[in-house]
C-alpha cells in the first residue's frame, strides 16, 4: 500500500456536515454545561480505543473542537490508517471544560463511524495479494458523508471509485435505451465531458461487453456475472479497456476474483456494511 | 405499540442533509444523464425490498425526488414501521427519466440506512413484553442524521431519549465536580432551564444514587451497574424518580433487565450497530 | 436569585441574527466611513447608560464588533443582570475607528433592547417574595430574538418557559379535539417525546383541570381563570402536578397571585411590553 | 397621505428573518402537534384585533404560513395602514390544522410588533398638519427587522430616513476629524458615491451649520439644538439645503417644531419606543 | 458538431450565482418599481439581438424571472448554440410588470455574457476542420461562473477541459518537485483518485515529454512549445497518450496547429477574451 | 483625481462570490495537490504583470488565500489604481505550497478581470479633462460582481452610478405609463424613499425633458439624444437638475460630449466591454 497521507480533505461538504452535526446536537445550547459556567476552567481529554481497529478521521475531531474553542490544542497520537489495540490512546485534546464536554459525543460519533469503515475495509484489503487488482468503494455511502467515507476507505487500504455523478461516467441500460444504442450514448457523452474523464459501461452479458468494447468504452463493468463469464469477458476485452467486477462481493469470493484477471473490484459493502467501532473519551480538569 | 404516524419531521436539519446529499453526489451535474437529454421523457420507478425489513423513511424518498422534479408523483405502498418480505414493493415514483436516474442512489442510500435502523430496533423492541419499560436510543447517532435516526427508532418500535444537549439535562461526574456537588449542580441548572425539562443524573454507585435522589433528580441513570446493584437502586429510589439503565445492553440481557423494575433502558446499539438493508429500484420509461 | 452567569448562549441563531443585522445596515458598505479611509487609525469607545437600567447583552456587543475588527478589545465594566444608574459606563471597546463608527448603531440597537427587557423583568421579579413561585416568560418574543430575549429574562431575574415548540409540550383545546380526548392526546405525545420532556395541559375550567390531572399531566396551566377558580384548582391538584397561571398578568396582580399557591406564573408582558432603554457610545481616536 | 401600497418588500432579509423565526421556534419539530397527526385535517383561522390599532404586516402572515403549508389560502380583510377597532377581523387563513397551530405564535409575533409600530407612528404623524414637514424614522430599529420596521413606519403614515449605511451619507464629528475638515470629507465621499446619493452633515452649532453649507451639503441635520438655534439655522440655510431636526422628539414638541420651518424631523421613538399591540387568532377545524 | 442540448446544468453553483446577482441588484427592493405598485398588472417582454451572435444561456433568463414571479411564462424563440442576426427575437416572457422591470437588467447581463462567449468560441471552432482535434477551454473563467461559461463554450461548439481541480489531474513542475519525480507523483495520485480520472502531465521540453510518457501519463500537455517541438513530441508519444497543446493560441495559429497531429488544443482566450454582445428587452403591458 | 483608497469593500456579496469561486474550482478537493501532501512545506509566490495595466483588486488575492491558509502573508507591491508595465511585480504571497498551488488560478482569475476593467476605464477617464464632468458606470456588470466591478471602475478613475435598484431612483417610460404621468410617479416614489435618495428621470425627447423638470426630478437622463438635442436640453434645464447623458458612448465621442455642458456621462462599456489582462504567478518553495 502506498504511504497514506493523514489529511482529510477540507471540502465545504465536510464543513457543512460538521456544522449540521453541532447544530442538531447543541441547538440553542448545552443547557447542562452552560448553566454550570465551565467555560473558564481548562481541561484535558484523551481518546482511547476500546476494541481493535484501524483508526480514521482524527482530523475531524480537531475540526469539531475548533468550533467549540478556537484555542483548542489537538495532538493525534497515531496516524490515520494504522491499526491499534484496545486501550490504545489515539489522540489528546486540551480545551476549556465546557468545550470538551459539549463536543465529546459529536467528536466520538464521527470517529467511531470513520474508524469502523477503515477497519472493515482493511479486512477486505488484506486479502488482495498485490496492487494489480484495485479494490474500490461505490456510491453506496451515507448521505452527507461521501467525502469522509471515501477518505476512510483509502485509510483502510482500498481505492475510491468516482466521487459522484460529476467526475466519472457510468452508462447503464436506461441510458442506452434513452438514446438508441451504446455507440450513440458514448459519443454524446464524450462531447459533453472533459477528455480527462473516462467512460465506463455497465454490462450484463458477453454481447454487451462486445458492444461496449466496440463503442470505445474506457472501462467495462461486469455486473453480477458468473465466474465463467468474467473469465470469458477478460479474454474478449484483452487489455483494450479496464475490467471492473461488481455485485455481491463478500470476503470469501474476493480472493478468488482477484485471480480472474480483472482490474477493479468494487464493493458497496466496504461502506454500507461497516459498523461503528467503540472509542471512549476521558476528560479531566487540567492541573 | 401506539399506532405509528407516517410523518418524518420536516425540520431544517433534514432539509440541509438532503441538500448536502444531493450536492455531494451531483456537484455540477450528472454528466452521464445530462448529456443524453433525458429530462423530457417520463419514467416510472418501483422500490423493492430485497431482504426482510421494517421500512422507515419513505417520505425522504419523496423529498429527495422533489428536488429533482417538482412535479414528481410519489406513492408509498407500505407505511413506515411495517415489516415487509423480500420482493415487496414499498413505493412507486413517477417523474422524468433524468430525475429518476440521477436521484436513484441518493434516495436508496437514505432508505437503506433508515430501514436498517428500524429493522434493528424491532429485534430489540420485540423482546420488551409491555409498555412498562421504555426502550430508548441515545445520542450515539450518525452526525447530521439525528432527527432522521430518532424517527427510525420510533418507526422500529422503541422510544427516543433527548434529541440533543438542548432539550433534556443529563448531569455527569465532570459537571458535578465543576460546581462542588450534585445539589449545587441541580439547583443551578433548574434556574437555567424551563420547568418543562426534567433533570437526569448519571450515577455509578448506590451512594451516588442516594445523592441524586436527595438533590431532587427527576430521573436517575444507573450506568454500567451490576444486576444486583440495579435491583438495590430500584428499591432505594422507590418511585420517587424514574430509573434508567444504560451501558452494554445486548439482545440477551434486555429481557432480563425488564424484570428488574427499571423504567427506561437506553441502548446506543439501536442506532450505531445497525447495518443498512438491501433495497433496489426498478426504473422504466413510462408507457 | 441564583448568581447569574454572564454568558449569552452561543447558538447558531444568535450568530445568524447578528449577521442579518450587519447585513441589513451595511449592505455593500458604510459609504461614509469607507470613503474616509478610517480603517487604519485606532479608536476607543465607551458605552454609557443614559437612564437607570438592568444591563443585559454586553457580550453581543463584543460579538458584533468582532465581525468588524477581528482584533477588537472588549471589556465589560459591569456584569449582565446588574442595575446601573445614568452615566454609568458599562463597557469599553478598542478597535479601528472605521469599525467603531460602522458598528456603533448595531451594537447599541442590540443592547438597548436586551437591557430594556431585563429592566422590565426586574420590576416584576422584584415583587416575587421568594423562590417558591417561578415567574416565567412565554413564546411572545420578537421573531428572530428568542434565545436572546430569553437570556435577558434570566438576566432580569425571572425564569424561562420552554424555548420553543420542540422542548416542551403544551396541549391546547385544538389538540385535544383533534384526537378525541385529553387522555389520548397525552398518550400519543408521550410515545413521541423523550422521557425528559414534561407534558403541560392548558385548561379553562375546573372540569378540564380534573381531566388533565387524570390524564397524568405533569403541569397544568390555568388560563385566564378567576382568583377563586385558581385557589380551587390548586386544591384539586394538590401537588400531583405543577400549577401554572397565565393570562393578563400585570404588576398589580402579580403579588396577589403569588399567595394563591401556584407554582409558575407566566407573563408575555415580560418580553413583548418591554421598551428599549437609552444608551450612548462615545468614540474618540486612541491617543 | 399618499395612498399606501399593501406590499411588504420581498427582500432576502425578510426571508431570512422569517426562516430564523421559524427555526428558533420549531427546531426539530412541533412535538405536540406532530404527535397528533393533524397534518391531514383542514382548518380555518381568523386573526382578530384586541385593541384599537393601525394594522401593518399582514403579508408577513401569509409568508409565514406558506412555509408551513404551500397550499395555504390567505385573505387580508383590511389593508395595511388602516385603523381598526377591537374585535375587528383583520385576516382569514385556511390551511391544514397542523400548520395553523404550529405557525400561530410566529405569525402573531410578527403582526403584533409591526402593527404596534404603525399604531405608534400614527399618533405622531397625526400631529403633522401637512406634507411640508416630513416626519422620518432613524436607524434605531430592532436588529434584523430594518426593512420590516421601515415598512411599518410608512404604513403608519411617516417617512423613511436612509435604509442603512449604504444608501445615504451622514457625516458626523468623528468623520470630519478623521480627514481634516468638513470640506475634505464631503469631497472624498462625493468621489466614492453615486450622484444619486445626497450628503447630509450633522451639526451641533450654528458655526457648524455654516461650514456644512459652504461645503455643499445637500442636507443639514440640527442635532439637539434649541428652538432658537433651529430658527436661526433655518434662516442661515435659506433653502440652499434641506434642514433636518433630530433628537429628543416627543409628541408634545412635535407640532411646535413643524412651525419652525424645518424640512425633516427624525425620531427614533417611532420604532424603538413602540410596544406590541394585542391580536388573537381563532382556529377551528374546517367544516 | 454533435447536436447541442438546450439544457444549462442545474447545479447549486448556478443557483447561488443567480441569487447573488439578484441580491446585489435588488438589495432591500427595487424602490422605483415597488413604489408604483406594478405587481398587479401583467406585462409581456421580448428579448432581441442587436448584433450578430451565437445565443447561449436562454434558460438562465427563465430561472432569473422565476425568482421574481413564480408564475412567469417563458418561451425561447431560438435554441442555444444557434447563430442569429440583428433584430432576431430570441425569447418571449410574460410576467407581472414589476417582475419584468426589476429583472430586466439581471437577465440581460447573464445573457449578454454567455452569448458573448458562445459567439467568441464559434469563431475559433469554425476553424477546426473536423472532430479529430478537440478545441477546449481552460480554468481561466470568471470566478463564480465556471459552470455557466463552460456551458457557453459547448454551445459555441468547442469542448470542455476539466471543470475544476477535483475532476481531472494536471501535474505541474511544482507538484513534481514536491515529491521527487514525475513517476512518484503519478503513482501517489493514482492511489488517491478514481480509475475514471485520467492523469495529465504538463511538459515544457521533449525530455519532460519522455518522462511523462514513461510515468504512464494518460495525457501530455505541451506548454508553449515551438511548432517543431510539437511535431517531435507527437512522434515520440506516438498514440500512447493524448497530446494537448496549450499557450498563446490565437485564431491565426489555430488551423496550423490542427495539422500538427495533436489531439487537444486548449485556449483560455475562449472565455477570458470574450466580450459581451448586445441584446435588448422590449417590455409592454399585456393587452 | 482624488487620491484612491486601497480598500475593496468588505461586503457580504464579495465574501459569497469568493466562496462560490473556491467551491466551483475545488469541489471536494484539489486531487492533484492533496495527494502529494504539500500542505506542510512553505512556499512563496510573486504575481507579475505581463502587459501594461492599471491594477485593481489586490486585496481580493489576500482574501482568497486566507481561505486556503489562515496564516498567509500577503504584501501588495503596488497600490490599486496605479499603472504598471510588463514584468512589474504587483504582490508577494507566502503560504504553504498546497495553498499557493490550489489558489493560484482563482486569485489570478479575479485579478485579471478587475485589473482589466480598471485598465479599460483609465483609457476613457484619461480623456476627461477635469472634474466638471463625471464619467460613470452603469448596471451592466457581470452578475455577482457588482460591488467588485464598481470598485474597479473607481480604481480606474471614473465614478459610480447607483449600486443597484435600491439606492437610487431611475424612472423609465414603463414606470411613467404605469401610474398615469411623470408627476404622479415622482410623487409616489418620493413618499417611498428616503430624502437622501435623488430621483432621476430617463427622457428621450425635449418634451420629456420639460416634463421631468416640472415634476421636480433631481437628475435628468438624456437617452441616446443627438448632440443638438443635448445642447438644447442643457439650456432648458439650466442648472435646475443634473444632466446625465447615456447611450452609445465610445472613446471618440467622449471628449466631444464633455464640451456639451452635461454633468454626467454614463457608459456601460466601462465594465461590459473590458477584457481581462494578463498576469502570472511564480511559485517556489520557501528557502
Amino acid at each position: 500500500m502506498t504511504a497514506f497521507l493523514n489529511n482529510v480533505p477540507g471540502s465545504l461538504h465536510v464543513e457543512r456536515l460538521i456544522e449540521l452535526a453541532i447544530d442538531e446536537d447543541l441547538g440553542h445550547g448545552d443547557i447542562t454545561t452552560e448553566a454550570l459556567g465551565m467555560e473558564e476552567s481548562s481541561g484535558r481529554a484523551v481518546i482511547v480505543a476500546k476494541e481493535p481497529m484501524v483508526v480514521a478521521g482524527l482530523d475531524i475531531v480537531r475540526r469539531v473542537y475548533e468550533k467549540f474553542d478556537s484555542g483548542v490544542f489537538f495532538r493525534p497520537l497515531i496516524q490515520d490508517g494504522h491499526r491499534v489495540q484496545p486501550e490504545a490512546r489515539v489522540a489528546e485534546i486540551k480545551a476549556n471544560m465546557g468545550a470538551l464536554l459539549s463536543g465529546e459525543r459529536i467528536a466520538l460519533n464521527f470517529l467511531q463511524r470513520l474508524s469502523g469503515i477503515a477497519t472493515n475495509v482493511r479486512r477486505y484489503a488484506g486479502l488482495i495479494p498485490d496492487l494489480r487488482v484495485r479494490l474500490t468503494d461505490t456510491r453506496k455511502t451515507t448521505p452527507g458523508w461521501r467525502v469522509l467515507e471515501k477518505y476512510a476507505v483509502r485509510a483502510g487500504g482500498a481505492f475510491n471509485h468516482r466521487m459522484g455523478l460529476f467526475d466519472g461516467v457510468l452508462i447503464k441500460d436506461n441510458h442506452i435505451a434513452a438514446c438508441g444504442g451504446i455507440t450513440q450514448a458514448v459519443e454524446k457523452i464524450r462531447a459533453r465531458v472533459s477528455h480527462l474523464i473516462k467512460i465506463e459501461v455497465e454490462t450484463e452479458s458477453l454481447d454487451q461487453v462486445k458492444d461496449a468494447l466496440n463503442a470505445g468504452a474506457d472501462v467495462i463493468m461486469l455486473d453480477n456475472m458468473s465466474r465463467e463469464d468474467i473469465e470469458q469477458a477478460v479474454k474478449i476485452i484483452d487489455g483494450r479497456a479496464l475490467v471492473e467486477v461488481s455485485g455481491g462481493i463478500d470476503l470469501e469470493g474476493l480472493r478468488d476474483l482477484c485471480s480472474a484477471g480483472v482490474d477493479i473490484i468494487s464493493a458497496g459493502a466496504l461502506t454500507h456494511a461497516a459498523r461503528s467501532v467503540d472509542l471512549g473519551m476521558y476528560i479531566e480538569p487540567a492541573t
